[in-house]
């Protein structure tokens, strides 16, 4: 126990695990998983690859790929109750609390929601993460009134299925590519909050269904996963609003708007996601005819990275500036932005929960009590 | 930012907010809310009061108590399709999963659930207690294969409402009173860490229903509210062991079992709620005609409390140690216990997410990166 009391609101400082999962080296501006550069996995490794090394903490040979990815693909159909119960939410609910709903919903029917063992963690680990896209995509097609459709079965990427399941077609390799390279860039990020808040609710032994659907809520705050959509809205807004890149960013000097999608807690410097999505998004973007929106985000960061008030407070775009350009470029509706981070990150989620559960703490902190004391209940009469 | 990283799984002695909720002194054995007593409260106040001190910081006048009842009463009912949803539900689903996953539904039919203000707050803090025991109250009948029941209308108590819609019958006076009770003891502990999850995601900016549902999941958990059922099944293992406490207890000697429901990390001398709810554990066992089931509590208290091991480390009997029995004796069923706990403690969980959202920052902490460094992707045929 510390001897004396540290205040930290925002727990700054505060190292509440020991990890071999990702490092986030903030001065440096780089990032690793399990002692891969970030980079070097975008550049050659699939999504899948990704998981099995969070997953296990060392890359999968052929086999154990081949394995990981029949394993998913065997996990993604979904329990026809629990399509019965999507059908039933109103459509115009906030798709990050449909997601919240369904994944806490499809614990109901996993016989291993309540053990806790590792080897069932691993297994719940694998169920969450296949069920993930499918829960997302039948969203997608309930809400406009479609029919959700089943995953392809066989050799299929989690990208690609998701994308099938979502339009019904075939999807475009490059939009595969995107979403499985997004899907790598997000799937962890050391103790984010998120990820803390799964590990919270996992030091009270409690399961990983509700580990993931608390941080699938934590997540949902614009604070956090929310930013995507709201970096994305604003490069639309700014699209439709007639006013020069100049002009906008005059309310941002003036105090009136913020840029959403710049700064970050622990990089004091360039975010590395934000360094290979920005190129990539350009790529996406000019390959699908969006190149003007590309462009509004690449001019609004020239203009805020030549001003001093971003200079002077190490103010960079973060993953979250350009990663929903990326998506919105390849078809995916603004309002599902967050969810796709959802969707990457629950890799992450899953093995901070189980690194958790191996070495486990009750996680109890300490509130100031600064209200008035020793007051004596009166009648209700005589209030 | 604290300027050398302070390493603390448990987070003990880390202070993440002031609050003017309740304060735990736990080398005197003393709990406050708002200033009162719980001792107090207790003894004088109903539940509904103890909700309007913990949501205003004051007691309230006759009018206002009479406002807020009815504005409870008047949220009770459930929308036709949450309750078809949960028709669909397993009926073995653990009782807590099907908490969660209903009060996060709730959320899809609240048009205030995306609106963070402090007045849409206020309103959903009276909305997610409201519904609370009817999704309970709902769930206990169609488990059993039996139709929901509205709530009364009326000038009737949350806990009357709750034991009405779960047995179809007005409820024993006895009854009434111990859930009534029961809730006060329990509705709110300083920074717990079902209490701490919902502080963390509202950190991000999320909405109360991300919130409260992440609590539930971790109260979930055994070392957090789980402990209350896990307290009362042992009290009837030992009923239906055939052996004698002292027989049993030397399983607890020879370290191949735990006492359940004793030990606390805040309180270094008797939980005040313990001693409340033991005695008022008495008199329910014996007006109800469980006073065997009692007196195995009582019995092994005084055994656990006369062994050095107990008494050298400060080892008393916690809230979950008695509060199940209380809840036992008047018919709650014992998978049913910790539901009751979040039914009472959702009170404080949106005192504290409105408390936070008043005065936020994110909470971010780190982790210690402990793994390999330095990896470089090799393809897959070469591994």
């Amino acid at each position: 126990m510390t001897a004396t009391p540290i205040f930290s609101k925002g727990l700054e400082g505060i190292i509440v695990a020991e990890s071999r999962l990702s490092k986030v080296d903030g001065q440096a501006g780089r990032l690793t998983y399990c002692g891969y550069d970030i980079a070097d996995l975008a550049a050659h490794a699939s999504f899948e690859e990704v998981a099995h090394l969070l997953w296990n903490l060392r890359l999968p040979n052929a086999a154990e790929l081949a394995e990981l990815k029949k394993n998913l693909n065997a996990r993604m159909a979904l329990p026809p109750d629990l399509l019965a119960q999507m059908k039933l939410y109103p459509r115009t609910a906030h798709p990050m609390a449909v997601l919240r709903t369904a994944v806490s919903a499809s614990g109901l029917y996993d016989p291993l929601a309540e053990d806790n063992s590792p080897e069932a963690n691993r297994q719940k680990a694998l169920t969450i993460t296949a069920r993930i896209p499918t829960i997302l995509a039948a969203w997608m097609r309930i809400r406009a009134g479609q029919e959700p459709l089943a995953p392809l079965t066989g050799d299929v990427k989690l990208a690609e299925n998701f994308l099938y399941m979502a339009t019904g077609q075939t999807p475009d390799p490059t939009a595969v590519e995107a979403v499985d390279r997004y899907m790598i860039l997000l799937a962890d990020h050391e103790m984010n909050a998120s990820t803390f808040t799964s590990r919270a609710v996992t030091s009270t032994n409690s399961d990983m269904y509700s580990a993931v659907t608390a941080a699938i809520g934590s997540l949902k705050g614009p604070l956090h996963g929310g930013a995507i959509e709201a970096a994305m809205k604003m490069f639309l807004e700014i699209q439709d609003s007639g006013l020069t890149l100049q002009e906008w960013f005059q309310q941002v000097r003036a105090g009136s708007r913020r840029i959403m999608g710049i700064g970050h807690r622990i990089y004091k410097t360039e975010d590395p996601r934000a360094r290979i999505l920005r190129d990539y998004a350009r790529t996406l973007a000019e390959k699908t005819g969006h190149g003007h929106i590309y462009q509004i985000a690449y001019d609004l960061e020239q203009i805020a990275r030549s001003d001093p008030y971003f200079v002077e407070r190490n103010l960079y775009p973060n993953v979250d500036y350009y990663s929903g350009l990326a998506l919105y470029v390849v078809g995916i509706p603004v309002d599902m932005l967050t969810t796709m981070f959802a969707m990457s990150r629950v890799v992450g989620w899953t093995a901070h929960i189980m690194e958790q559960a191996a070495d486990n703490r009750l996680m109890r902190p300490k509130a100031q009590y600064v209200g008035e004391m020793g007051l004596t209940y009166t009648p209700i009469e005589q209030r």
